[in-house]
């Protein structure tokens, strides 16, 4: 589907496979960015890799430079006792990997491990915006042992020096939550930063099926919550990763998609283009109306979500701290 | 907006209002239906009622024969210490009088109070669904005082007889909310049944503004919660009130919304009614797949929210268990 | 240490194992009392199973005719991400012994399986009475599968017909917890019913490490919530199993020891038995005062919890949720 | 009640109206210690200031140099829809004065008001310890309002610049609360702090109707989690005021009473201080192991606390936040 005029609307998504399926063909056709693909078939997942190379990359994509990887699994749509086995040790693999290519040691390895501060961003109080809260409610800590115990304590169980914080929402705290984790950070000095988020994507499909990870932190604008500031290298001063699902499809995506299907279904029954192209050479500003008539902006964003969302986040959030356990725990 | 063609869409709403608002005209002019519309400037609410008085009248609604009075009130979108005091008195008003018109005995009178079942209805753990069960945390129960201190306890300290339940989801528990509230009804034997439950609207414009309360309980298919089973008069042998506000809107709704607004764009524009007539008179298949393009109905119904909906549905909690305090105690 | 008196104090135990310890020897030596012990030691596990074979047994225990088996392993003070396998496997184990004796078929077998309701009974708003609600949480349930496609599913899954609920406490419902249960049970007719409860035990070292599984309901007085109403065979017309696990010591089981322990030092270091002999043969009226002077019963049941009890009822709850679902699925 | 030892007791108060019972006489007779008891007879409210001023005082009491402001209510063990209206005045009262009394600015005055961190203190998920993160949930952030609105927003409208945060316990988070703490206040800069805690008393009397307000922050050892660190002004380099309510007793604080009252008994009945004298002359190992026997320190503090100690919990939260709002907004 030709995407007809997004310039005024907010058809946003957190997923940079989405974001690079606006562009056709395989990987090295957009300038600066590197696309892989595997499957591992007799487990069901389909892997992606995207690695935005510089800044014309990072043009392209609307999104920071950096890697890109999406796990995708259809199972994760049903419950399993075992929190779905094969993600979580698939998930741990990249996890692993990623971590190590930053020089962040985890536990089980010959010299000291890496201290990393785990943050569940968004609101626990509204179900699709909970995932981050969550995960963390699983993960098992292991800093305050080393400070009672002693440095050596973690290194010789194998564990990782694990902290973690849940910051909020703003109305909660009145704080920006890159203010209190920059104070946390400033006083506790993590190596690293693992944060965790729901993420908003363009397409149903994506919903609770899909898992990214990146090197590249959080930005504004960005998750369920439309976060406000930044937290990446630049703003904590240490490698910020992101670990984050989609379980918000944002209204306008959906109109943005409908109008679209209009387009083609005149463009095809019609027998010229000339009322596809009417629609498709609409002001920016009729378009614009168009939606608001619907979507009434002023309202702050609307969202899509599936009526069972409160489950599939339970679920997906030890999927989560499984896989970030197997990870960093020998 | 003309309606274009819902035979194939579910563009559902739990509001009699929004049914109502389907037909042109002022009161009288549908068959069988009754609108009433008052206002209380001084206080910003907008008040109907809404009166189905026979199977005609139900057929043309698709909703069952009873009263539906509805409460607007825009203060409703801002977060108030008070809970929204004049929308508390004015909803205990119309509470009060559906009861008393019900033959159902407040606290406070000479007899004996009636004894009255509260069922917070929806999933506590899927936010948009949880504003039955807050509302159930929130209320002060007192039948436990009578069968403490006898029956003449609530009477003399101008208290009604109230108990509550919140009895989950099936997916929670394995039964149907009919089975477990028929189940209490059988051994507590209450003279009505309150149900408070979240509501799905067909225009954002309703969202958390609106309050209905009817007399003709809960049917099959309605509530956030797409409800299985029926809680009424007929099924529950007493008579049966609910009290709901919208916290979402169905992306059907949205979608439906959109290509209407499609459709009269292109009718305002291109001088002839040709192609806005093309797409009203597609066939319903062509229709529904347009439709199904986007929305993907296996994926179960899906649901578009306000993203601030935690709070919300937080404080519309208190105002509605301040108005049933309000009505049941003296 | 000899009991000095407790005609006048509320030192009250839940478990079996420590009504049969106030009687010296093994087992046998108690009229109509059976009891069995045996360790499996390379798991850490110690078993016990007390028999109370008549009215006569009844009468010495203060409980009923009927069969306790108690799982005691230290190992349950620490975390375990497996939530200990062993202790899961060997309550499996026991659970299904028991049901088996009475009748009822689990998941698996030839025959269709038994419908069994769970019932979380508890405070969900009070940490050391949670223990039911939390572990209801984590069943599966699967009663509502068969009504959807038909009596054979659970059947060819291997599946047990299972419904759960959990009916909160009179202050929150202004119900008894009976008066749900008999009505639910009323409506969907199961062929069991599982009790999960905290308990109250006499000594502190039973605390979180111990688990009491029984045949014979829930009685008056018992639990952390000091139930008001029967849950058993003769009041629901099903059998009615039991889980429990202590969380609280009474507080008066706290200086009802310490009194008995002054007693002992008194009666060793004056060198006659005068004084420990003066305590023990004070009126009945003398020692409720000592009591009363320190314990106000007008605050009603104080209890004595450790100070990490959120993560053991946590931790617990799991453990046997686990078991639940080993003994019934197949 | 004498005291008859403690040296090797752990029978800790964290209130200062506690530790002055102690000792005997009116204000003026413990050494550096001034205090002042007042009531308002007709709210039923009991009123007491303790000032240590002095390191002589500070010694004798085992509580650092300030202010302590006690308020004692019979009605607080009662639920009320108001939350206790006059409590709230008074409290508010109070608080208002003292933060006066250190130069912090209230909303409403003529200068711009002072920034304020109100922490919750204490583990959310258990119980007795979970006020201060419940008066946290029901307090209304504005910091965020100035952020966006400008600095005068706060003023104009009569508010304080209120933020907050509640840092969970260490298991959760690896962290120690004041690490979090230090590291938020770098960050913010704010004026002054607020902590709300649960404390533990001496006597079942004060749980749930006394409320503790004063300016020297939290010590170690002190509150239901017996806090490792300081967050007094030396350590957070801001005034530090704390309010807290005990809602649980030291189990040792049962059992050092019990053993007391023990010894009244024997010295009224036996005619001589003999035998009472010879338990107050007992050796401290052998006190000790008398209640070793039945404490068992091994398994760390252990807590008596009412069976209602939810809805004391929770009805006590709103009066203390509304107190604050009281407090602080014009």
């Amino acid at each position: 589907m030709e995407e007809w005029s997004s310039k005024r609307l907010d058809v946003r998504t957190d997923l940079a496979v989405e974001e690079r399926e606006r562009f056709p063909g395989d990987g090295g056709e957009v300038s600066g960015v590197v696309l892989k693909e595997w499957k591992k078939k007799e487990k069901g997942i389909h892997l992606t890799e995207v690695v935005i190379k510089n800044e014309e990359g990072a043009r392209n994509m609307g999104k920071p430079v950096g890697t890109y990887l999406t796990l995708e699994a259809a199972a994760l749509e049903k419950k399993d006792e075992n929190f779905h086995e094969e993600v979580v040790s698939e998930l741990a693999g990249l996890i692993g990997n990623l971590l190590k290519h930053h020089g962040i040691r985890t536990g089980g390895m010959e010299r000291e491990p890496s201290s990393i501060l785990v943050v569940g961003l968004g609101n626990p109080g509204a179900t699709p915006d909970a995932l981050g809260p969550k995960v963390l409610e699983h993960l098992m800590m292991t800093r305050h042992l080393s400070l009672e115990y002693g440095a050596e304590f973690c290194q010789k169980n194998g564990y990782p020096i694990l902290s973690g914080i849940t910051p909020g929402v703003m109305a909660q705290t009145g704080m920006e939550t890159s203010e209190i984790i920059k104070g946390i950070i400033g006083e506790t000095g993590p190596d690293a930063v693992i944060v965790v988020d729901a993420l908003a994507a363009r397409s149903i499909h994506r919903l609770g099926v899909t898992i990214q990870l990146s090197d590249t932190g959080i930005h504004p604008g960005s998750g369920v919550g439309n976060h406000r500031n930044s937290l990446t290298e630049e703003t904590l001063g240490v490698p910020v990763f992101a670990i984050g699902v989609p379980t918000v499809v944002g209204a306008a995506a959906i109109v943005h998609d409908t109008v679209g299907a209009m387009v083609e279904v005149l463009k095809r029954e019609s027998g010229t283009r000339r009322y596809g192209d009417y629609i498709e050479g609409m002001e920016p500003e009729e378009q614009y109306e168009l939606i608001r008539e619907i979507l009434e902006p002023q309202f702050g964003p609307m969202y899509v979500t599936p009526h069972n969302i409160d489950e599939r986040v339970e679920n997906l959030s030890f999927t989560i701290s499984e896989a970030i356990h197997k990870a960093l725990f020998q």
